[in-house]
Order: structure tokens, then sequence, then C-alpha cells
């Protein structure tokens, strides 16, 4: 059971007060999170509605692995735990944004780099133009 | 028939420079959009394989909208047109980075505000708390 409600109408989800997450059809919402103090963008996850009261509740982000399904406290085993300085919601409450700081080394990607983002596509070209490292 | 390959293992995936985006089940990425300029999350959306070549293509933000189930060149009726400055994919190329300027009166969100992240979850916390305005 989701302990959140749904919302009435769609006055309700954009424009009140009210928490009340549109899960997908997997029960995941988007989350997107950034560094609080640069703004970086870090990483793109997804939340559960148990991670998404974990993370509000603790003030850590916590997250639904979708590779191997199961809750996911990120930092748990890394020591990069993610303290959320702010949470956001959107206006259809599909999307959370976490701005966090990063414990540990400050990392954030599996890769072993800071952010998950760390490669550019060219523009203004064939989309088959090769990718560089940022 | 999507134009782009399809990574051959992890390390293509990962370290390679050729875009290679994991679509799910639906066709889709996810599309994280910040200002450019002052690095506010705008919005967070979705593109296929034709709107993600559509943006590099274009250096203009095309989306494909679920609820109308079309492309979506954002700003097409609003103005509000995206100008990529910059594009990043992450790890395992399943999100989009768009660094974008916004023309027109510079909103984004459907609601007339400039990002669709307006409403701020207060933390540590239960997680029934109403959300505050930003």
């Amino acid at each position: 059971m989701s302990p959140f409600p749904i919302a009435t109408d769609k006055k309700a989800l954009e424009e009140g007060t009210v928490l009340a997450p549109r899960f997908d059809a997997n029960g995941l919402v988007t989350c997107v999170t950034t560094d609080a103090a640069t703004g970086e963008l870090l990483m793109v996850a997804h939340m559960n509605a148990e991670s998404l009261r974990l993370s509000i509740e603790s003030g850590e982000a916590w997250y639904w692995s979708r590779s191997r399904a199961e809750l996911w406290h990120k930092g748990a085993t890394s020591g990069q735990i993610q303290t959320i300085v702010e949470m956001r919601v959107d206006c259809d409450q599909d999307a959370i944004w976490l701005k966090v700081s990063v414990a540990g080394d400050g990392g954030c990607c599996h890769t072993g780099r800071h952010s998950c983002f760390y490669r550019v596509q060219p523009l203004r070209e064939p989309s088959a133009r090769p990718l560089a490292f940022a």
C-alpha cells in the first residue's frame, strides 16, 4: 500500500499542497538529483512509494534499483550517502528533484565519476557524430 | 526504425563514444532540462528516437508527448523554444541532459511558471506534511 494519497483532480495535482505522486505502471516516479552546492546534475534514478517515504522521513536519498529490484539506500556500501538539502515535486507529480550534499569521496556514478553525465553529444550535426568526454 | 545503434556491451555503453540510447519498453528515454544560464531544473520529459535525432540535428528541444502521443517541438505554439546549449548522456545511456536557453517569455511550465518544480516537500517529518510553494 502506498502511504500517499491520489489527487482528486488536475487542480489538486498541480496547485495543491498535498504530495500525491503519480507512480507509473511499475509503481515508480523519476528522480533527478543535483548537487546542492554547485547545481550540477549528478544522476537520474527512480523511486517507488517506499523509497520516497524513506527519503522524506530520513532526509537521505533512497531509490528503487530497477536492475536489482530492491530498495537502494544510496551510499550504504560506498559511503556516498546523499543528504537531502531540498526536495521538490513537479507540476503533475511524476518527477522528484533532490538537491543533495554527498558524503564520502563526494562521488555519485558507479563508474567512479562525480556525475553520471560525463559525455557530451555534439549538436547541429548528424546524430552519429561521436560523443566527447566532458 | 531507430537511427541509433545498440551498444554491443557494457564497456561500449559506459565508456564508448557512440551514442547508443537505451530506449525503454515504450521506446523512450528520460530527458532532464536545465537552464543553461542559472542551472535551475526546468522540467523532466521524455524523448523517443525521432525526437532525440531532431533535437541533436536542429539544436532545439524536441520531446515525445506521452499524453498526446506525438512529437512535441517545445515552444512551437507558446514561443518558449528551447535552444540547446549542451546535450549530455548518462553512464548507462537511458537519460539525456539538455542545458537550454528559453526564448519567448522564458517560461517552461504549462502552469505559467518558469520551472515545473515550484513546490517543496518538507523533510525529516512525516511524509504527509503539506507542500510549500517555492
